[in-house]
């Protein structure tokens, strides 16, 4: 990559409405990783929304003077073709599928989640085949690119194109980047002075160590007495007894498994006052892609931070600038176990700090992993693998194993009654389930 | 001890209900095995039920015409001390401990069982440290002893002798000598013909093979369509559906997580109807006592078959036999896992198919073990770790965090509620707990 | 099999001289493992010794009055389809290639052995290519057959059919039960109650434990002080401190890496005087088939017995009777690793203690695995695995990895001299390294 | 470390001609790395060298105006008390010792090495017993220190630290950033752009990857037909072929291993006409003191750098500067290895890429480890932990153990003579195998 004059991006799904911050990204970095072409692809049904902020994306590009070709396709063998970078940030089926993701489950008394218990499995099963098949492209067209998903559940399909394609694929997730965050405006610093560490796979990590100039932060942290500056406190909401005995901070989704009966409750009532999540995001989206038409707005507009999903372009950003320039720095990723756990198959995804070099990142392993949190870490895991299986395959009885072996799902007889009415309600996004 | 003119036994908790059993078993394999002294030991408190049962030993020994000596004691040192073999089928807080261990988790609506889920989890908690206390007496008395466990939970006790003291420890669970009888029954040949494999601990495992003569059998057991002639069918209750992409058989123990809600609403009525399961027991126990003060009867009264704990005593009878006489059969014992798992600590108690020998087990490590299974079963041995840790800590911590990650404690708080419960119900047992 | 009327084995390499060994063996257990059809299988150069050998056999299985079918045949296709058991006892390039792979490693200051060293190697990649397309043959015509390796290095070919191929197979070697056969007679007891632990591979394993009756007779084995009174003493020769601080019997072929200046020296001396094992084989071979010509000849003759191989015969048929009657005794094989050593590949083959089931062989995991030891053991096996690869692709470079890691090469340049001349000289054998 | 106004560092063995180096690296990185008091400690024996090296070193601090404190003392309590670092660089038995360690050996037959083969594991066990006497020094007086260890044999004597005492201790040689110097100045790079991968042990590794601004050079470094412009080009002497096969590029030390015929030869030949390596090292050193002594001399002298050695202090200054600031970079340090290599104990000391934090250093999992070096790599390893365990225990037969299993060593009479004559040859220095 090195000695080209300037890069090759492809981002699959860029109709989506975060597209003008990984933009915004592209222009800051431009010294540093000068991107040449930028090509937005989507499909069919997302052409008026990839038209909208494709056109926000060139307005943006022209007014910062950067000279970045920005390319608005349906045709994703042409954004794949020589590409440097693909990013993807899709979502098979739409915000339509995602609701129904969030609302079955909660009927049965399940968490319906985007991306943990039977909705982020539904979502797994929609998206490995599709993202498979770019992989394919890639493969043929873009042999050395490196595919970069944030597209969730990011360590799912991240983990499914590692075991069934030749592509070298990162995934990649806010929640470390936002820790970080919170660590160094905790304590005044800058993020290159605090160094946490992470242990467990995407959206079920424990931070085990917070150092912050070299001295480890973690007790003081996890001490509930502690006045806390910081904004995003990702302590807040836990019993503190559980976390001091725990020794480690878990992130946000695992309430989700922690505090089960609290969460479920909540979503029940958020539920009956604002829908689904997929609906409240449907209305906030509604209202970026009106700001977006407007032709004056030259820049990414504030609005759009509020839509969640903070500092994921800053993450994407700031991975392709270490891949491109071999930086040596320390990013918390999703790629291949390896050795790091020796509990877990060598094949499986995790979310872990590592050096990212030109070559790829290297893991670092974790210096402490708890006893406590192995088991759960397992039972997830082994809930992804055949997950990943069952979305190859599509054997239902693979799909009926993942389900039941979730520890979200109470029972044998409530992971059928979900898998019967999700694979259903999905038929048109599963054809490998629907054989003749 | 093979030169040895006969053998030493010793029951810790010689009162007990079953001690008929275990010395029919004595008496019937004489021959093989000859046991000269029986010292039954039990506590001041069970002084009266020790006289009843231990009575009836000598009547029976009597009527069989075999030189064992029948010793009834109180003083635990003098029954170990040189002891070839040391049982042990404690009660720690008897019955009406296990009452409670059952009655409060039903309360916070999670499951309440004698050696599954909280229940069991306060039952390790009280038998550990006095377990410990007779390894002691081992370790000084009678350091080439076997010490031969019933005592539930028969894993976790296991693991925590193995760990924390130098006796030659072995835990027993009567499930897989059933199985093996269901299966031998089921396909009319004896059970030295069957070669069943289990995967997982005591009380957790899956039946992964199912040899009759070699050949393969698995298959049509999980067949729903089979017309079984056994009458302890052990697919009986599963989902068809279930079993099959399952490909394992699991133990009954398993409905406890795979059926959780069907097995509480059972739990719930028949604690309405009858009380506790330890209410019933104890009903039973009282009349067989009744049976047992009959100084005519002299032979195992009938009635202690239906007692539950069937075929108990035939499998530490073979245990010892073949540690005895170096027979190198095939038995399904609770041992430490070496290298059988790669996921699991290899000081971990697993339940597993083991070739006995006079120098003790030799685990024989399962030919398949599914993918399926490894995160539910390192689930719960991450719990049982953390129970024996408490149990030899007495540090509350540590027990919230076992009892937070057993995957049928539903939320941290409450775990917080069920720990506070249970501990305080159980202060007269749990010194290390309640230090000033 | 076990609904069959009647077994088929296919003797591949039927014309060996020490077939009447096998012979008698199946003729002794006819009861229990009842062989109706025994095809023995030559190439065409061996069709000579095939007639004569064949003959004598039918002659054997005429005096017994079993109804064993004898046929002799030069379509190995026909021997193997439909058979049972497959054995191999193959010499690819005869004794005249044996002859080369002990004479040139001597030349150049290298032990020259069958097995152990280059000459093992070189049998290695002549034997390698053969064996696999004899499993075309059984994974076709033979699918559920077991194959049985006598062929040397037995190891090493029962791994790369592990790795190449999807014939169910399993490696022999005599020298265990020799070992078992010494420790009986030793003690006066019968070779099912001692229970030897063989760490290691196929002829490089060291005996760590040595029950007898269940008692550990190790240490007073290892004492040097001890009259034996068996004859065929695995203890003499070795210097007495070394044995007493390995802690562990080694095999007579680790003298080859223990004492390599001895047994070259020895090797030398002999190669002056007698010139090679090979021709001092192909002289008893010799005086063997003169024997067998021999119409009056109905038995094996006693001479065969110090040919060398001694019990070989007799591992094979104890080996087909468990695997046949489902037998669960144990036995001594070369199955591939799994667990047992953690730190050797799953796919290794390795030589240990199994439980010999109709379902296959299970390794039972040695209780002690000297720290000592694991170097050397890994050592050998990495050579084992890249000679079993350069056999396969023919590439020269791993051929050179794989001679240059054996611990006997003591130098790259003597690798390369001894690669150079040793592929040369079996040029017709190893058409793989000569592609145009 | 980080709120101190300044550094304590204590040199042990201050009194080596080496100190000039590690001075004038302080005096160098003053800015960053702020040390305020310098301990050089010897003992009595050393006192003259200590007091010429040390008054130079006070000179050179003085010449560069940097307000360290040189104090030269013998008593090491008062050196390392409250100490920020501890460096070792002792020769105990001084360079009669080293001689002995060379020269026996060879007229055995076998290579006679400082840190390689029976001279190394000599010095091993003199070192350790001396090294864990400071370590208890360290444990009491300054916990927190970090143990740098330049000590031959540096891998052995690191992990003998770690797993006899609590102090934090990493070990360190000069191989790792020679490679690196080559590389950058083989490609015109900085050394912050090259990125080589070392897989193995202290003086036993293998270079598998070697990216130059993230881009793959291995290929073209082990093509022989490249023109090199380095000076210290590692690839010289090594057979092409072989080097090509190996896909990696082995460190100096494997010489000893891979051309031993060759290695050997040269030793010989070299001690004919210049003694051993010691003997001219003798004499080197004595003309670096002679210069030292001059008052005029206030900067290292140039002649110190042929001494050897090369970078051993800037590799020194670098790790302490890394741990100091908490600076992330990457350095190549001796470790342990927990799972960084599956098939070696988590305790063993590796030589691996670390990041390098205030909390320590982390390994870098290795992309690749080639199945060829992994047997030979255990074999030392092997050798390594009997070594220590030897150093240790002073058990005679251990250390018999580990010179028979060290691969360089061909018999084991070679190894008990060796053994004998060495032990002997050491009494003053090796109480532990010499107790009444």
């Amino acid at each position: 990559m090195g000695e080209q004059a300037g890069l090759k991006v492809a981002v699959i799904g860029g109709g989506s409405s975060y597209t003008p911050e990984i933009v915004e990204g592209f222009i800051k970095n431009y010294e540093q990783m000068p991107i040449r072409e930028l090509w937005l692809v989507d499909i069919e049904a997302g052409k008026h929304k990839l038209d909208i902020v494709g056109n926000l994306a060139k307005r943006m590009v022209k007014e910062a003077g950067v000279p970045i070709d920005v390319h608005l396709t349906l045709e994703r063998e042409r954004a794949i073709e020589g590409a440097d970078f693909v990013t993807t940030q899709m979502r098979v089926g739409l915000l339509e599928a995602r609701k129904r993701d969030e609302h079955i489950p909660i009927m049965h008394g399940v968490i319906g989640q985007e991306t943990t218990g039977p909705g982020g499995m539904m979502k797994a099963l929609r998206t490995i085949p599709v993202l498979l098949d770019i992989c394919r492209d890639i493969e043929r067209l873009a042999p050395e690119a490196w595919m970069l998903n944030f597209t969730n559940p990011a360590g799912i399909v991240t983990e499914a194109v590692t075991k069934h394609s030749r592509v070298r694929s990162i995934g990649l997730c806010n929640s470390p980047i936002n820790f970080k965050k919170f660590l160094a405006e905790q304590y005044g610093v800058t993020e290159a002075e605090v160094l946490p560490e992470f242990v467990g796979i995407n959206h079920l990590h424990w931070v085990t160590s917070a150092a912050v100039k070299g001295v480890e932060k973690l007790p003081e942290l996890l001490d509930g007495g502690k006045t806390y500056t910081a904004t995003n406190v990702p302590t807040l909401g836990w019993d503190a007894e559980f976390l001091r005995s725990l020794g480690a901070i878990p992130t946000y989704y695992l309430k989700y498994f922690y505090m089960t009966d609290v969460m479920f409750d909540e979503m029940q009532e958020a539920l009956s006052k604002d829908g689904t999540r997929a609906d409240v995001v449907s209305r906030v989206e509604a209202e970026l892609f009106e700001l977006y038409k407007d032709e004056s707005l030259r820049v990414k507009p504030k609005q759009l931070e509020q839509r969640g999903g903070a500092y994921y372009s800053e993450a994407a950003v700031n991975l392709m600038n270490s891949l491109y320039t071999d930086k040596h720095d320390i990013q918390t990723l999703n790629v291949s176990n390896g050795n790091t756990y020796d509990f877990l198959p060598a094949d499986a995804s995790i979310e872990v700090n590592c050096v990212v070099t030109a070559q790829g990142p290297i893991p670092l392993p974790p210096r402490r992993v708890p006893e406590h949190i192995k088991g759960l870490l397992h039972a997830v895991k082994t809930y992804e693998q055949l997950t990943i299986e069952a979305a190859v395959s599509g054997d239902r009885g693979i799909a009926l194993q993942a389900m039941v072996h979730h520890p979200l799902v109470p029972s044998v007889s409530v992971a059928k009654t979900l898998l019967d009415e999700m694979l259903e309600a999905n038929r048109a996004y599963l054809p490998q389930f629907f054989k003749l």
